[in-house]
């Protein structure tokens, strides 16, 4: 039985591809994902699923099944064209596990555009698995129906990233000091690229504010009245970057 | 040995207590703080913890250890006077048990003022510990510094809820049809009262979006071009009433 594709339909499952996509085209599943279709949602051959590579669009693909592990999408019809979505980053300090899944998992429903995990004198969390971030952003991209997979850098100290840091790229940092810029109106053109820097849960050192302020690309902004956790700090500013910069004036399907 | 207060000295440790704050009065603590400050943070006699009650502002007291299990606080002396907080509630279906956790902590960060937990047609989750929510809620706000604890309703019907409405409170819904309106610009002044609505992950029922549309104080809301979780919407709607319409701009402390 082959459901057929009309304007109108729209596939609950999503998958990532890295293959180029065009009407006609056969694409070899990875195995996870041909595991997923067949065991967990029972897929049927001849059944929908969207695939999206982040350069080509949105396309429908049927599902048919290889032997007992692999599985081919079909490559059907265009259902959504690619589109660009703001140039924002996230800057964080490494932090625990799960505040850390809950970055990656966020930010990218938000719309980020990369994810730079970063070392800070004050950061007391040692490591982080870039393999388990990137599947987590997969995971939530796929979820969120983004055309793009957010870009996850490997982690870096505050230093380096600050050194190799390109200027045209506006750097706005979450200052704990009360010193930090309002938001609103901060910008009367929208910038073209953006980033968002949140320090640890210790904050940046004194050191490390000293050099942001004589940046000519970093600006201290102010995340009001509360102390937010760096989690929920990050996540609130990049909702006020999208409200203000980003494309959160636009409709879904737009 | 006791840590003298003076105007720069700010408690790391603060408890929310149920008593009236003036000079000069002994609070007895309960089990749980007595146990905290004792056994988890070493307090010895004389140290200094920060207690609030929602109304009378922010003052240091002197921890005073009782037998084996209770202590007293000795108040001292006023270190913040109570300020108020925008009157902005969150109405939001329930979720499972983390997602909840997560709008606990995080809508407190955020400065919310009462959470009403709703049953709407599509919530799939049954029920809500209240009394979970009321300590995630206590300790989020020990801990973002905040000078209130948020009100936790007890859980009712959306239908309930939207029947004992106070008419004079704007209710900002998510519509996700994308025939919700644009934040930026959307009251030309600060309204009094607000609260945003939150649906569960599989949106109102068509019954429930046509009744929200027939009330006057009822707004629906773009949340912008991505499928938002349901708790991470609750985040955002809160983090942009908050830019726009509450105290966000309002420096830390001032």
């Amino acid at each position: 039985m082959v459901k057929m594709v009309t304007e109108t339909y729209i596939p609950r499952n999503r998958l990532f591809v890295l293959d180029d996509l065009s009407a006609g085209q056969a694409i070899e599943l990875s195995a996870p994902q041909a595991h997923y279709l067949r065991n967990v949602l029972r897929f049927q051959d001849g059944e929908i699923v969207a695939l999206f590579n982040g350069r080509d669009g949105e396309w429908a693909a049927q599902y048919l099944s290889q032997g007992k592990k692999t599985a081919l999408a079909q490559v059907q019809q265009l259902l959504r064209p690619q589109n660009n979505i703001p140039d924002i980053w996230l800057v964080f300090a490494l932090l625990k596990s799960d505040p850390m899944d809950f970055i990656a998992q966020k930010a990218t429903e938000l719309g980020v555009a990369a994810l730079l995990p970063a070392r800070t004198e004050r950061t007391v969390v040692g490591r982080i698995n870039i393999e388990r971030m990137r599947n987590h952003v997969q995971e939530a991209a796929q979820q969120c129906e983004r055309l793009e997979v957010p870009m996850v850098r490997e982690c870096a100290s505050l230093d380096e990233i600050l050194a190799n840091w390109d200027g045209s790229r506006i750097l706005l940092y979450g200052d704990e000091t009360g010193a930090g810029q309002s938001l609103c109106g901060l910008f009367p053109q929208r910038p073209e690229k953006l980033a968002v820097l949140i320090g640890p849960e210790g904050g940046f050192s004194a050191r490390e504010l000293d050099r942001l302020r004589t940046l000519p690309y970093a600006l201290g902004i102010n995340l009001g009245p509360r102390i937010l956790r760096a989690e929920t700090a990050a996540l609130a500013a990049l909702t006020a970057t999208q409200l203000f910069w980003g494309d959160w004036e636009k409709v879904r399907g737009a």
